[in-house]
């Protein structure tokens, strides 16, 4: 694959590496140093003899080594130079960090690298972008102090994202939260590879199992079209719009120069596209979260399982509002659960297994439910705040989720406590949410994706 | 006020305390025992001598003491016999955790609960209760262990909960984000006490600046109404409805016996009464927070200032989205701040401060947007990842948020480092938020309530 050496690149060179702490390429490279990559790295700066002990270089023409990948964080006016420079070592893969290019009207500054770009035959990220973070590989170009940003875990997301705020905020959230990526691309003016280019790009990847994107405007419908109707078959890609209103779209052509387009023609292509759209980015990756760990589901009838009250109601609306089915047991079933679980008990949709619930009414519930032909979602709704709780509710649900019959969706919502129950469960591959309205709206794009496909 | 010893009673007896630390009178003992209670506490049990350390009566007749509040604990048959002892021991507040009444169609014991509390004109919280938590004099009658929820600090957050499990696990979760609580009341079948006496005297509580209502239905309507119109004029209230569509609504009849009723109906009751209505449990507290936190806006047009162009253009999409108008700056001070930014940055809305902008910068753009008469409320979206944002950041806003001159909400996302930022900013008053969304809607309850006071 042509953009392979982006993220397995064995030998890196990055120009521009500044003494000066704060700078960006001194950013870079610090985090190289401080990271895990195993293979080679070398830094450029015609000014210094050494720079966090590594021996400095005046240019990458004096590097006696191949290198695969460049990361320029030179000044604007002098990338020019210096990706010439690496056309001729023969350095096919470069990405630029370099800001003040198109985004603030130096058109010609950006003409500039296409003329160097077609000479040499290069594939460039950027300019004016992150770049790369490759969670496996550890390949690192974010200019973001890791005390600032944590860099994620291994993982099957992959996230596509024009704004390199939004991209690396996102990310630093989202590891906190403990989502694992597998790869994270800032790609900034895309003078040469573009969106598209990246998602063909993930669609082939096999660490990639989820594409998220965040665009303010594609340079090339037609292409972006084609290839998220071919990816989104084989994975699903969702994506948010930034500049969906007037406003919004005036401000998106003095940040990335796009021209935003009406919304509509945006949401109607992601349709065709079978492009999954999050309206903001929350439930950008609480859909990421369901698709990554969720097998597809046979139908679209949710069976909901609480033992709190007034939780199961608000799933309930919520399923109402987003045009998800309510599952009814089957006669069998019922009459199963009628025997086993207590009078006061109603065998109904929410199944409210009130507040004295055990870890063993929940594992007869959700047993019966996994035999139930009428249900094909089971959303379980946990409060671990009860006394009669044990901590072996995070088996039952396991147990459950490991038969892989039905997709299985937790909620539940609180402190410490309840963090430690949600991790384990989403370490066992169940998605947790902490609001019922966002679980049954991840499960509307569950359903969504695989009734399309 | 006739409920004020549900949160400052200065000697409590807690009828029920069983020796089974799984059982809902020990752990509420428990709770007393452990927490930081300064009053009297009492244990009633006929078949013990002493339980935890604590001499156990047989009943709340042989207690040599007045006492000011009893929590009761005991089954269900037995409350009526025990809320007669009460009555008779001139103990005037009762909070009754038991259930199995009204609830599970026990008609009949719920009336006879209702024939004690006349006889003595006793105020009964309950029963099918979690009772209540007090911040300040930590009364608490949740039968849930502290290792599983805890407890919230001091704030002025009131919160009136119909549904137990939504009150503990909300209370627990935003616990954990850092808010604050004066009092926290689930009042499970209201015989006595309902959501309307609740509110009314938290209108008049001066710990409370806030209140937030979850409600399934209420008893009176015209009563609850009455209540609220008086309640807004004072201080804000919060509410969220469980079952608002028909499926909903069903779902209700089963748990607390609700009907109801048409969601048309209530929001339009809500909307007479100045309740402003939460469409989630999310934003609920999102609401609170805000109106907590910030001063009355003079108007509606907001500015938002950002160092990331993506979160810039996704806040301006929210407010097309809310209804905000959109600052623009006067002349005088667009000239001033086109002298002093760097001539790349656009002097509009949003003003983007772009990727590299430092603390120093923010603080010549928030200070001349608090001198300029076109903005009444400003967002300050600030992306600490970057390296040049010091974390004299919080200094900078704290400080022109101390001049109550106009609110200021914040949106910051990320990891660990964010989260240091952000809880230094929520503990000098001002509200902070993840995402812009959540940000722009929380300013759009703000604006409407002073608008409609």
């Amino acid at each position: 694959m042509a953009l392979d050496k982006f993220f397995n690149a064995k030998s890196i060179a990055v120009i521009g590496v500044s003494r000066d702490p704060n700078k960006v390429g001194h950013v870079i490279f610090r985090n190289f140093v401080d990271g895990e990559y195993k293979g080679k790295i070398y830094v450029v700066n015609p000014n210094a003899e050494s720079i966090l002990n590594h021996k400095a270089y005046p240019s990458v023409l004096d590097i006696d080594d191949d290198i695969e990948l460049a990361i320029v964080a030179v000044p604007a006016e002098i990338v020019p130079k210096v990706l010439e420079e690496c056309g001729k070592k023969k350095i096919r893969h470069v990405i630029i960090d370099t800001a003040g290019f198109k985004e603030i009207g130096n058109y010609q500054l950006e003409s500039k690298l296409e003329n160097v770009i077609k000479k040499y035959k290069l594939k460039v990220i950027g300019p004016n972008a992150l770049g790369v973070y490759d969670a496996y590989s550890k390949i690192d170009s974010l200019f973001l102090p890791r005390f600032r940003m944590s860099r994620p875990k291994e993982g099957v997301i992959s996230f596509v994202c024009q704004s390199g705020a939004v991209g690396s905020s996102i990310v630093d959230l989202a590891t906190a939260e403990g989502y694992g990526f597998a790869k994270f691309i800032s790609y900034g003016n895309a003078v040469d590879v573009d969106e598209s280019d990246l998602i063909e790009y993930l669609g082939d990847d096999e660490k990639t199992r989820v594409i998220c994107v965040y665009i303010e405007g594609v340079r090339n419908g037609r292409k972006f079209l084609d290839v998220c109707r071919k990816v989104s078959k084989k994975k699903p890609i969702i994506a948010i719009k930034g500049g969906v209103t007037e406003a919004g779209a005036k401000a998106t052509l003095s940040h990335t120069g796009s021209l935003a387009g009406s919304a509509e023609i945006y949401f109607g292509a992601f349709k065709q596209a079978g492009i999954l759209r999050a309206e903001n980015l929350e439930d950008l990756f609480n859909y990421a979260k369901i698709l990554e760990k969720c097998i597809a589901p046979k139908g679209g009838k949710m069976q909901i399982i609480t033992n709190g009250g007034g939780y199961g109601i608000l799933a309930t609306d919520a399923t109402a509002k987003n045009g998800i089915k309510l599952a009814e047991f089957s006669k069998e079933i019922k009459s199963e659960l009628r025997k086993q679980l207590p009078q006061l008990i109603n065998i109904v949709n929410p199944l409210d297994l009130v507040g004295d619930a055990t870890s063993g009414r929940y594992r007869l519930s959700i047993n019966a439910c996994m035999r139930d032909k009428n249900i094909d979602i089971l959303l379980v709704i946990v409060l671990v705040q009860t006394p009669l709780i044990a901590t072996d509710i995070v088996d039952v649900i396991t147990e459950a989720n490991d038969l892989k019959k039905k997709p299985i969706i937790v909620v539940s919502a609180g402190g410490e406590f309840t963090e430690i129950m949600r991790r384990n469960l989403e370490s066992n591959g169940i998605p947790t949410y902490t609001y019922p309205e966002d679980a049954v709206r991840a499960v509307q794009q569950l359903a969504k994706y695989y009734k399309n496909k």
